[in-house]
């Protein structure tokens, strides 16, 4: 057991598999946890390593200065949240909010915490539960800085990188969804690539160090890419648009040909072909971004 | 001028980006090159570096034992190769075609040249123009291994890492399409977190050391859900494809929430949607992977 007390003791609420795995980075810093979890029986191991099980969410809360929330979306943490014995119980102590959800949620909730007196930051944790506690962790944060200095020291026990990424407080979520929609797209064209791979007789073992090539020639094109996004050029000289276009022409033909649906890909040539009849064929692909935000002319 | 000759001299038909760097990079290393363009002067710099004009493909073909072949498809290929006197020089000789299509038209094009004496070679690409002439550059080839060995020393010339991956014609092109998949999906999935992140004030610049991050974790992923996707196993223990979907439609609302339409996205949602439909929820996002090819029961 642990000696920690006062400012080194941590609630965590939510005891899924990201959950269990920082309540466990927790203990490893001998910090004092306390946890809870809708379902009973998750907390069997933490139990055993010396955390504390409380009978109720609002007895949880109050057995800390910090609770930390990772649950699976803002509905389910509203549901422990937003209940009168735990919102009374938070009053003066500090949330941070670790669920994912959409920015416009994380604002709601910050709202909700600044009506009921509760300290409120929000955050999103970027790398998989197996980084937790590694140095390998990503976490992003946004709310008042103040609060985060305050709370950092018990974040840093969970390991890795935290970023304060400014006081707006839906500036984590709104990071976490932008990142996480360039994650979950890659995924789906990497399924689609392993279909077709298949269908042609390639196993996904013969094309992952291909693939992995591909990947590996993203984070210096990102980079790229960004410089032209944010000063609006879009230099198609050596990979124009149309040359694009013609590529996801023929992935959906050869993906079509063995009956195998090609919606993903279909959808970013659709973008990709409304760039080029708007007149700007000779514009790199990355031109489309001003097309999903309606700054194309 | 080179003092090459023979074996050493090599013909380049196409002269878009692609074709120049691959003209270029034989050049360097003093080879005998020829170069030929259905739009005339885009030859001037190679000429002045060393390379002969040809006045029409099959004079162009007709000066080296060994043609390379870099246009926009093959519609654009067999428009140059498939005439009469093209056809008849090219009898007997070597055609590289490094021309991006499907693997249908790889195998029509590899059946016209056998049935005209033509030895046949299929490639790809999968690295930028820069990176030719470079310990970068990565090209894959199919036909027969013979033909490839007898040619590898002046396919070398061009630079990076050349593999050939079987006597299947098409061979090529299905790996070219595969990992053309994953890069113009996963493009595209930052295409339109850009826009996002514009949408909620957060610049290019600013989410692209994230971004990178994200980039980053996707070749050790990528080989392990190869493993899965041959094997037929989806452990979603960690990260089940509901916990996937929940992610997928805060994308989607986040994205409508500032007007910007979600097509890409939307599409790799459902396609998770339809497996937990079928009684998958606690697999993994891989398991699409069979839904696509039709194996999903």
């Amino acid at each position: 057991m642990s000696t920690y007390v006062g400012e080194s003791a941590v609630t965590v609420l939510g005891l899924g598999p990201m959950g269990r795995a920082l309540a466990g980075a927790f203990l490893d810093a001998g910090l004092r946890v306390t946890v809870w979890n809708r379902t009973p029986g998750r907390d069997r191991e933490l139990l055993d390593r010396g955390a504390a099980s409380a009978a109720s969410p609002a007895e949880a809360v109050a057995a800390s200065p910090l609770t930390v929330v990772c649950v699976v979306n803002y509905d389910a943490a509203d549901a422990v949240l937003r209940q009168d014995p735990v919102t009374d119980a938070l009053k003066g102590r500090t949330v941070v909010n670790l669920t994912a959800d959409t920015p416009a949620r994380a604002r709601d909730t910050g709202d909700w915490a600044t009506a009921h007196g509760i300290r409120y930051l929000d955050g999103a944790i970027m790398t998989p539960t197996t980084t937790i506690g590694t140095s390998d962790a990503v976490f992003i944060h946004s709310g008042p800085e103040e609060l985060y200095r305050e709370h950092r020291p018990v974040l840093d026990a969970l390991g890795g990188t935290h970023t304060h990424l400014g006081e707006d407080i839906g500036r984590a979520a709104a990071y976490d969804i932008a990142l996480l929609d360039i994650f979950w797209t890659a995924m789906a064209g990497y399924a689609h690539a392993l279909a077709v791979a298949r269908a042609e007789g390639i196993t996904a073992r013969e094309l992952v160090p291909f693939a992995q090539g591909i990947g590996a020639i993203l984070p210096p094109l990102f980079e790229e890419f960004a410089g032209d996004v944010d000063d609006g050029t879009y230099s198609g000289e050596l990979n124009p648009i149309t040359s694009g276009v013609s590529t996801m022409a023929h992935i959906v033909e050869a993906s079509e040909s063995h009956g195998i649906e090609a919606g993903v890909i279909r959808a970013a040539e659709g973008l990709a072909r409304r760039v080029i009849a708007l007149g700007h064929g000779t514009d790199g692909f990355m031109r489309v971004t001003e097309l999903l935000g309606r700054h194309l002319r």
